[in-house]
């Protein structure tokens, strides 16, 4: 197996997260030791328990008994170095890229780790990455919006806004995940990628801030007759240019975005400006927004027209299919990660819908044949992650794991075979059936499709 | 003024938080020009209007229409520096340190630059610091987290946990807001420290993922009836040690948490493993957290007894009060900021309440004594922050910003004159009081302290 396209080295959130497979099969005889020293050294000397073992279990002879150096000396200052990190025992925690989809790496895809991630807000230094044209960190105080009409009469003030001028406009923030139309795509075939960060790693959730596209519409004077579309497009090289409906607009949920999780975009997630579609795939959440034009039909760019459609079954193309259908996926126990005993887990995984609220997710581990409903973290947000889990006690012997979601409006997630049905196999985009991960009786979990 | 306790250099929402005041002051005629420019070039031809007038602006010479860089060329590939950063040009916004305020950075304090995040969640690389005896970062494969009772009945089952162990519990995800109980500190005296981020600036909001508590305490076999209180301790220098009452871990929100925004916890925050307690002050969410202990009364420790009590005006100091009573503070404007022009403003803040989640937000402009109700984002979650906003048009004349939180227990923020009836001014900890701006003519805005 490739090593970039291996699972990380660290698996979190799975028994064997903190140590390697090696490691932990040799682990329990030290611990039993280190178990029974500590509770000996506790009921002495509670105090110092803990702490004394800490080294003693690291060099693997519970009788030595020393303090680690981190609770004997002084740590580092506050505000060294500014802007915080992760750990350095995080660094294997990365977006990865995966070899061979693309011909360069300026229109390439990262996949954020999903296997390792908590809750639903994805940290802004691990967000999935898809660029056209690579990514640039453009000068705010040069960055302009332009936004006009596709004629005089559309719209009556066109304008071309600073930074500054936007950032002062009315603000809302949101959370919402954000999903490549892309994501999940090598399962339309057979060729099963081997770990989550893989299947679904074109996933990523934030809180969003900016301003609601519609005020400025109005206050720019659109014709609210006439104006049905709208084109946004992007400041990169890549010219990316795509048409959202005027629905989603007018609903107040389509922003014009600057912040992401409290801060300012980052550069690879279109800085200083993108706009924020909630519920349509990434494509259309267009990155260095530039221009908005408003327009009475579809564009038909080349980014709708040629790319980001689905080849059906009798050989034609759909368009302008954007939305995110109801989807789900088993995070942990996912491809790559190894259950080292039997005994209990925490199934938990993410689910997510482009038309709303998830209503509830249920969990399987016989491949479908008995189902099981997981409990939701709350709150539940609009278009937004939703984090679910359910407990599980494994038998040692193979399992199928599998999740499914429903959404507030009744849309159910369906099976590869349900799917294929209507779509065929050789699409690209919106891939939203339900996923399965193998348990083999080794402990090991490989990528599978049933039908 | 001291530079490193000035305001940022870039302020964030407002009108000059992309460009200095030279710049803004410069600007108006540039882009007057720039926008007529780009109009009549957007008639000839709408595509290329926006992105040629990028760099004319910055040239200052409208004339000069050329496509900026960024969209002419390949930009940078994806995943090229592994974990993601800020932009270059938000390099200005960092935790700060106050200077003065201890004598060595290994026991001090970063703050949080309030005055220029969005929305509720703090990001992890801007999370504000206080440190007893500095920071580690923990290999946590070594890290133990050890379980017991105070005497051999007080817990059944003591328990030595390594992080793997803990990880493979259930586990929730919550947003809460964290302050440290001497936030806002500065302002019992007069010493009116200049911007929101000093004032206000030990106060930060994440997604924390954890185990709770209660859970291990049951799997343990803690005596119901006889435990009232738990000692955590944590495993650095600094010997931290905080009794939590049994009330708050019985409602099952005290969690023992590892994740934070969707990662592992940083370690300036306690990685691997550190108690958060939900509404709680921040030193009792005890970092790098070693042993839990099951006690029937409490501990009395060093840093309750000595640090973190309440110096009343009878000179008695009142202990373990540990809840953080309703708050709020506008952040833009703030003290340091600076409105350039009469006009539309958006009133933006943040609202919380230990007690639970925040009822309403009014927001006065004259020094209190009109209010009007601010709007809160949605959803607003229990002992979380809460962003809420105000419209505002300042007619250039000096203005007295404030907020004014209510919870929904029914508490009320008290004014700094009520506070001080109850508490007196000799304090350090547990100030909520109204946070007062003076928008003066011209324009800056200063912390000021009404009664």
């Amino acid at each position: 197996m490739n090593d970039n396209i291996a699972p990380p080295g660290r698996l979190l959130r799975a028994p064997e997260h903190l140590l390697n497979r090696e490691q932990m099969t040799a682990a329990p005889q030290a611990r039993r030791g280190f178990l029974r020293q500590a509770f000996a050294t506790a009921s002495a000397a509670l105090l110092a328990g803990a702490a004394r073992a800490d080294d003693s279990a690291a060099a693997g002879d519970p009788n030595i008994l020393e303090l680690p150096q981190h609770s004997l000396a002084l740590g580092q200052p506050v505000a060294l170095e500014g802007y915080g990190k992760p750990s350095r025992f995080e660094a294997n925690l990365q977006r990865r890229q995966s070899p061979g989809l693309t011909q360069t790496r300026q229109a390439s895809v990262s996949f954020a780790p999903l296997q390792a991630l908590f809750g639903i807000v994805t940290p802004s230094g691990l967000h999935f990455e898809r660029h056209h044209q690579g990514w640039w960190d453009i000068d705010p105080s040069k960055h302009r919006l332009m936004v006009n009409g596709s004629d005089e009469k559309m719209l009556k003030r066109p304008m071309v806004f600073t930074m500054d001028e936007l950032m002062r406009l009315p603000a809302v923030s949101r959370f919402h995940f954000i999903e490549c139309g892309a994501n999940t795509g090598m399962e339309w075939g057979n060729v099963a990628v081997p770990t989550v960060q893989y299947t679904h790693g074109m996933l990523s959730c934030s809180e969003f801030t900016g301003v609601r596209l519609i005020d400025v519409l109005e206050m720019c004077g659109f014709d609210k007759k006439r104006a049905r579309f709208v084109l946004a497009e992007g400041a990169d090289g890549s010219s990316m240019t795509r048409t959202i409906p005027m629905e989603l607009i007018a609903r107040g949920d389509v922003m014009l975005a600057y912040g992401q999780n409290g801060e300012m975009l980052r550069p690879e997630n279109g800085y200083p400006l993108r706009l924020v579609v909630p519920g349509v795939q990434g494509v259309s959440w267009v990155k260095y927004l530039r221009r908005i034009e408003v327009g009475d039909e579809p564009y038909a760019t080349k980014d709708e027209d040629v790319h980001y459609v689905d080849l059906m079954p009798d050989g034609q193309h759909r368009q302008y299919t954007s939305i995110q259908e109801v989807k789900s996926v088993v995070t942990t126990p996912s491809g790559g990660q190894v259950l080292l005993d039997k005994g209990y887990y925490s199934i938990s995984g993410l689910a997510w819908s482009g038309r709303g609220r998830i209503k509830r997710v249920d969990v399987s581990v016989d491949g479908g044949r008995n189902w099981r409903e997981a409990v939701l973290q709350t709150p539940v947000m609009d278009r937004c992650l939703t984090r679910f889990s359910a407990p599980w006690v494994w038998d040692g012997k193979p399992a199928l794991v599998m999740s499914r979601a429903t959404d507030e409006t009744g849309h159910i997630q369906p099976t590869n075979a349900e799917l294929r049905v209507v779509r065929g196999r050789r699409s690209i985009y919106h891939n939203n059936s339900i996923q399965t991960w193998l348990v083999q009786e080794n402990g090991e979990v490989r990528n599978v499709q049933v039908s």
